[in-house]
């Protein structure tokens, strides 16, 4: 069976192989920098763990499952329009390295070529490859757009955050996590179990994401943490906050997310709220639930435990626990 | 056998019929918005003459080819953010009645749903029918990006316009005709010859929009002339008059597209000068060339000259032919 490294080495050269068409540089240009930039790739490295845990051939599915990272990378490239961000893996985002027509077009683009990839799926399960395919995209636009209502709601419950982030982030881990089976010849009911597999631990990867960005360490994490306070984002601590907060504590808390103060101080003052009122433990112990669901979906797959390592260690190497 | 009105019927309820995700009108009302605004529906009308002139069962292919309608008002959707367009067909474009960001992710939803009719093929024309379409949406970014450089180019060749619409506009008529013949059960041969046959009647098409821009009758174009002009869009009249202008003729009409002066008296200085340089009747000339082309393409298709009729009238009912 494949490692998680070898078959990030696969996806990474499936990537550098894509076909472009040739008459506009400007526009392919855009493409292979945003692709190159690099990334966990773990939506086809999952979908690939899946496909060999079921099925122990992989081939078929490499350039299929490459088009979940291409169209992964298209909605980065239109979410960082939509929320002006500069920087993206410590790149300059591509709107803002050329420009907002450039982003939108090469965004498009890479809409096809991720077509292009799935259509390389065997015709057996072409229609069904493709069916979770179209529904998840068009849920993960949803949820982008949930995502930029929140940012001017004032309330948002935590039913409808963790509907957001299911939408913006889950589903595409999840339909990977499908696909892999798909390809790895699993029936519907074992597909199912791996989506579900796939729809927590996307989850909790979320709310991951969510706590790291205020209190990971810069080093590892790799950004500045506040970004998501100053950039008013309805995080899960945010939403946890409004939940037990005082009313005092709570009209505290939307001014200075809505103030134009000075970001350092906000971003302090914002995070001793938090720890006043034991966020992050709660949001870790949530976390720790999607986490632990997924794993329970991973046992319930019928295939031996130990064809199963690869993905458990893939599933905990996201919440920081490679060995 | 279908009349073109009957299929605009049919098309017009299919794109009514159309499945929304429920969980954001911000989201799909800007797609209902412009989907209901009208248009020729020419992609998928010619589609289905297309089919009928083959197969004469069109039942199968209404739902996939509506895909080609809701992927063109993608286009356009995401090309009005582009080129700054205020309105279109005489309604606000959607970045202009919304916003930005509702245009993009709502553009970009479109493109799935124009999937999933796509996906409504049956199994054994399916990666056909997705390879030429995928090939062809790829094709149609490219011709934008042409588009958008051009705009800033001052000398465009008659070839690299040509190209450029024929990437932007053609390949998407050539597409729809293809795929037409795909449903109509037409072998490859036959397919390649509707390919030629629908993209020589875009080349054309676009010509007469581009003639019709400056010197169309407002009341039936629907829009102001001069539009171009303004926009700066270098049009097969502008690349025409490069090429036969005297060198003060020439730089008269650079200096008159990129200066600020008054919109009325603009247009109306470079229509002059085209005037002078009898760009209309050169390009009309040219338009029925392409025309001429498409019709003998039409003329080798291996059917009955009578099951040909309804496609030449729309290829008339083009350039204003109709009875």
């Amino acid at each position: 069976m494949y490692t998680q490294p070898e078959l990030k080495k696969i996806i990474d050269t499936s990537l550098v192989n894509l076909s472009y068409n040739q008459e506009s540089e400007r526009l392919t240009d855009p493409v292979k920098y945003v692709l190159s930039i690099g990334g966990k790739r773990l939506r086809p490295v999952l979908a690939l763990l899946v496909c060999d845990m079921y099925g122990d051939k992989i081939d078929e599915a490499v350039i299929p499952v490459t088009g979940l990272e291409v169209f992964h990378n298209f909605t980065l490239v239109h979410d960082d329009i939509m929320d002006r961000a500069p920087v993206r893996r410590g790149f300059s985002t591509v709107h803002t390295k050329w420009n907002v027509n450039q982003a939108i077009l090469s965004g498009d683009i890479m809409a096809f070529m991720t077509n292009e990839c799935l259509l390389q799926s065997p015709l057996n399960i072409l229609q069904k490859v493709f069916r979770i395919f179209n529904k998840t995209a068009i849920e993960v636009c949803v949820g982008q757009q949930l995502d930029m209502d929140f940012e001017k709601a004032t309330i948002v419950s935590r039913e409808e955050y963790i509907r957001m982030i299911e939408l913006k982030t889950a589903v595409l881990i999840a339909a990977s996590a499908r696909i892999g089976a798909l390809f790895g010849g699993a029936d519907d009911r074992e597909a199912d179990i791996m989506y579900e597999f796939g729809r927590n631990l996307g989850i909790a990867f979320q709310i991951r994401d969510d706590i790291l960005d205020t209190y990971g360490d810069k080093k590892v994490f790799g950004k500045t943490t506040g970004g998501d306070i100053l950039a008013r984002k309805k995080t899960f601590l945010y939403v946890r906050a409004m939940e037990i907060a005082s009313t005092e504590q709570k009209k505290k808390l939307q001014e200075l997310y809505t103030a134009d103060n000075d970001p350092v101080s906000k971003v302090r003052e914002v995070t001793e709220l938090y720890d006043q009122l034991r966020i992050r433990s709660f949001s870790e112990s949530l976390m720790e639930d999607y986490h632990r669901s997924a794993m329970g979906f991973l046992e319930k797959a019928g295939t031996a435990a130990d064809r199963k390592t690869e993905l458990s260690n893939l599933a905990g190497s996201l919440f920081g626990r490679d060995n």
